[in-house]
């Protein structure tokens, strides 16, 4: 075991997965080795990635980086055509947005091993991915806490699960009023309690709607009906989700919080490595687990994910959407914390949607519901 | 799947284990078949689990069952001839006592697969039994709550884990004090705070002895060194096991406390069973699940058992058998609580060990550890 060096193409390498994946593949030289980067707008940051790692394969946004990155030897390449590499083993998508769908789908079709942070690709075409990756023997290994608890939960048992539990940390406002969460200022919203994460995936976890997407994402991922999945507000963040099965027999994934340890997972699956930078569980210090159920009516969001998750359709794309938009005009202080859930509603009931979409039908549903939004927050409709 | 019906030997079926093993039968009857029952002295409840389950072989201690048992249809067999007999798929070893040891080892000879509650057998002879059991194919299913889920947790891993975590509910003393333990009484000790379980264990979760030789068996069970096993107080009785693997990854696996669903699993596995009479997991009503370190102090059996674990050779079976008379004499009111640790430790004092003991070596010291357990407490060294 260990003896070949895995070949990773890491798409969206300058965000907080992007960058934590790249501390693993640091922390072992040995067993990984990086291809592919790909980035937006940090070119500061992939220019020093370029130069540590000094991939053979590169694709930035920002047309600009080009003199940046004159002196470096690299090929630049679409993210699709990087994605897709005969030269890469695994892909790892730790884009956030509808921009990590394109290559997921690339690499899907190419029958490479995914590991896949990005969440909106499933939410938005779980159908699609799902489907390309049985033709094509590709397999998705989910990067998220929670999905990579059940993959490990899920590993040798050979029925189906009875029902996935998530667990939510529940954000840093899960005891606020409805009250309290009109007036939660941007800076509260940020500072997630238990992991360290992007500003877009913070801002969710606050709404729940990181919930809901998860809830989405674990359907595809597990093939699980919406009401075998439950979850369960638990803010030491410890335990990072559970599978039931048929006998009744629970099992739980527990570590301390830290991303790393699901990247890696991903990575050197099916082995498992020793990795000295992880921090081990301490029993000693920890004395006390407390669950909670979730509260839907102070968290719409993760109602309103459900019910979108259920309906299926264009319905999920529409909730990523406008909830992607919402929380960029939430970041840019252009609307209350509580507007974010309002918006993603009225947009879901202005939706007409479209029985089993094809990419286009759905890259349709996600551009008329940013423009919803925008036309939403623009009128007097709040 | 489920195809076939598993043909079952049940020894000491009469006991806690036993009649819960019966109940799984009873409730999953296309599944299982007993076709043979074992029992000690409870031959009343014998006549009517002979009447009900008609198995074809049956064994008793109490010769006085003859007259009692005259019309039934069955084969009276020496324990060792069922548990070996070539009509038998899985062993149960639902004995108390080193009465388990020469049926696990007849069972493990004939390549069985041995359903094993037994504590006995492989903290005496943990050695010979996972030898004969490789040698002939015979796999040990666990029984024990703790080993089921490390067991569980273990399923689908390939590398060894970095560490055993056992959970102990601490038992109904679990804060006391040492003066406080002096005082306690039978009927406290025997009031388990979560588990349904006989009187020999239910002392043995008081001294902590029980924890002590699960930590022993769970040595031989999954080859694991004694200080990759860990023992941590969990009061609730949740979380069964934990196990620890090399990339810090724990998993836990959980359930309402109900033997049952352990026997359940040992019985259909690598099959799990949906079985309505076991209470499901109410996450509504769990709101804590707390955790502490053990006081080695406090409960010297607990030290006691790692140590002679760790030196091996016949210290382990002398710590049984001194245990198992000590907890009698405690039954019959004859000794206090405390004293059962004590002369456990004076009796492993003065106990001159054998490297790797053969069978009738490991019966010797068996017989010398009962005896001199009798003659420290007839003696003035108490």
């Amino acid at each position: 075991m260990g003896n070949t060096v895995k070949k990773l193409a890491v798409l969206g390498s300058t965000g907080s997965i992007g960058q934590q994946t790249l501390e693993v593949v640091r922390a072992l030289p040995h067993h990984f080795r990086v291809v592919g980067l790909a980035a937006g707008k940090n070119i500061d940051l992939l220019a020093k990635q370029i130069s540590e790692f000094k991939p053979s394969f590169v694709y930035y946004q920002d047309k600009r980086a080009q003199a940046h990155l004159a002196s470096a030897q690299f090929e630049l390449l679409s993210l699709e055509d990087i994605a897709s590499h005969p030269r890469v083993d695994t892909v790892v998508i730790a884009t956030s947005g509808q921009s990590g769908l394109a290559p997921t789908l690339a690499a899907v079709k190419a029958g490479k091993n995914v590991a896949l942070a990005n969440k909106e690709a499933l939410v938005m075409a779980g159908e699609i991915i799902t489907r390309e990756a049985k033709i094509n023997d590709a397999q998705i290994l989910p990067i998220d806490s929670e999905h990579s608890a059940i993959w490990q939960c899920l590993r040798g048992e050979t029925q189906p699960a009875a029902q996935l539990i998530l667990t939510a940390s529940g954000g840093p406002f899960h005891h606020y009023s409805p009250e309290q969460l009109n007036l939660v200022t941007l800076e509260q919203a940020l500072r997630h309690p238990t992991w360290r994460m992007g500003r877009k995936v913070s801002i969710d976890s606050a709404t729940l709607m990181n919930k809901g997407l998860e809830i989405i994402e674990a359907h595809w991922l597990f093939d699980m009906p919406f009401d075998n999945i439950g979850v369960l507000i638990h803010p030491q963040s410890i335990i990072h989700s559970m599978v039931e099965f048929i006998d009744g027999s629970i099992k739980a994934q527990l570590s301390y919080p830290d991303m790393r340890l699901p990247i890696q997972y991903a990575l050197s699956y099916p082995e498992r490595l020793p990795n000295p930078q992880l921090t081990r569980l301490d029993w000693s210090s920890i004395n006390n687990l407390t669950f909670e159920q979730p509260n839907f009516d102070t968290f719409p969001c993760l109602k309103l994910a459900i019910e979108a998750g259920k309906k299926g359709e264009t319905y999920p794309t529409v909730l990523c959407a406008a909830d992607e938009v919402a929380v960029e005009l939430f970041l840019s202080q252009r609307i209350k914390f509580a507007d974010i859930a309002r918006l993603v509603e009225q947009t879901l009931e202005e939706h007409e949607s479209i029985a089993h979409p094809t990419l286009e039908a759905i890259m349709a549903a996600d551009a008329w519901a940013r423009e919803k939004v925008m036309q939403l927050i623009t009128g007097d409709n709040l």
